[in-house]
């Protein structure tokens, strides 16, 4: 996926890229896009129709986001509709990640027949808090081992866990083999925080990637998580801002 | 389950049984005890460990509920623990039910392969939304073939749906063939109501019974509840209130 590759070598941060009313349009759209590129663009809310799904493929192609990010009830008739235009991105045991091992894995084999590019798992939380991690470890092995190529992100739920729980969950993500370690469900207490990425950034392995999802509001809110270390987003909202900012235009 | 066709013969609500002051220790107890036959004794909570399931359990033992409702990936241990001396009730595509037919399938067939009795499963809420009820009662259907003998219970999350809704999923969980519709997940913005209850009572067959669930705060609300119609009532705190009741004796 070279368009993630390429955003991910993106230094997006430094002051003369801050959005603000000091800086052109043109410069204003070039960071946006560049953030963009980081977006998986994100429809999980369980009354979602298909038309809206729909509208949400269209919007991640028109505004070049990493993928769209939606319930596996609609994966077939998404990469059906957007074909090779946009990667599709899905969600295992979500989202209470309380599913067994074996139902996370058909779920993951399933979602990869349909046409999944990516896999958002979610973690046992319970076996977290009864300290039994070598369960949790083999678990996203054996998600990962489904995923082939594909790229797998494992979602933490950080609102649930102690800051020592995390820290070993970094441990595991990285011993696992995952491509990528996600703060939040966006169904539970609470999303990502700043201070969750930089705790990621600081115990993650070089390999492990670092997706912020949940509560992500702003353009500046999204620097300020990439600054942090994340190389992707969870978010529906950027793109509602986008759309905005470039209401009447073609695209960018 | 002869214990819960014994419970759901029982009238409970006529005036004399009514839980206040006025009536006599042993009166209570018989009146909790019979609404104890019709609750599935619930954890679901996405942090639970083992050893507060295997709380549960015991408790689901003691207090004689009709079920413990736990997640699937405690069904295996949990059937271990309790043996033939309690049913395993567990939830499937649960909580938001936007995974695929084929999940829900595979998922139900593992858990009962792990030991579970029931099953309560969640609608695909978005599908209801796009007025493709043909597709909701299918996959219920399938789900159902894949239950076999064993109890299937259909969570419509009534706090997500319109009273229109309401009244047509009514419809297709009578055609579908499962053995109950039940209100909520305890997930969502909201949980049983009266009022859905009784609509429930109005417009099933006279073979699908109704499960109330999320919410349930006192054993006034549960005698409620089976008044208007409900057999079965998901909850934790109704073993917790009969704890406090039955303080240092040995059961009832």
């Amino acid at each position: 996926m070279p368009e993630i590759e390429a955003a991910e070598k993106n230094e997006i941060g430094s002051k003369e890229r801050s959005i603000g009313k000091e800086i052109g349009d043109n410069q204003m759209q070039e960071t946006m896009k560049e953030i963009l590129m980081r977006v998986d663009h994100t429809l999980l809310r369980q009354t979602a129709t298909w038309e809206e799904i729909r509208k949400i493929c269209e919007e991640g192609i028109a505004f070049q986001t990493a993928s769209v990010c939606i319930p596996p009830c609609y994966v077939k008739q998404a990469k059906e509709f957007v074909g090779e235009r946009l990667p599709i991105c899905t969600v295992i045991g979500f989202p209470n990640g309380n599913c067994t091992t074996a139902v996370k894995v058909f779920e993951t084999e399933d979602a990869i027949r349909n046409g999944a590019d990516e896999i958002d798992m979610v973690i046992s939380i319970g076996h977290v808090k009864s300290g039994d991690f070598s369960m949790v470890e083999d678990e996203i092995r054996r998600v990962k081992k489904a995923c082939g190529n594909h790229i797998l992100k494992v979602i933490i739920e950080t609102c649930l866990l102690t800051e020592e729980e995390k820290i070993r969950m970094c441990k595991v993500v990285t011993d696992s083999g995952a491509d990528f370690i996600k703060t939040s469900t966006g169904f539970s207490a609470g999303g990502a925080t700043r201070e969750d990425i930089a705790l990621f950034a600081a115990h993650v392995g070089p390999d492990v990637r670092i997706k912020a999802a949940g509560g992500i509001k702003s353009f500046a809110d999204a620097e300020a998580f990439i600054r942090l270390g994340a190389s992707r987003l969870g978010t529906s909202r950027l793109v509602e801002l986008a759309k905005k900012e470039t209401a009447g235009e073609n695209g960018f």
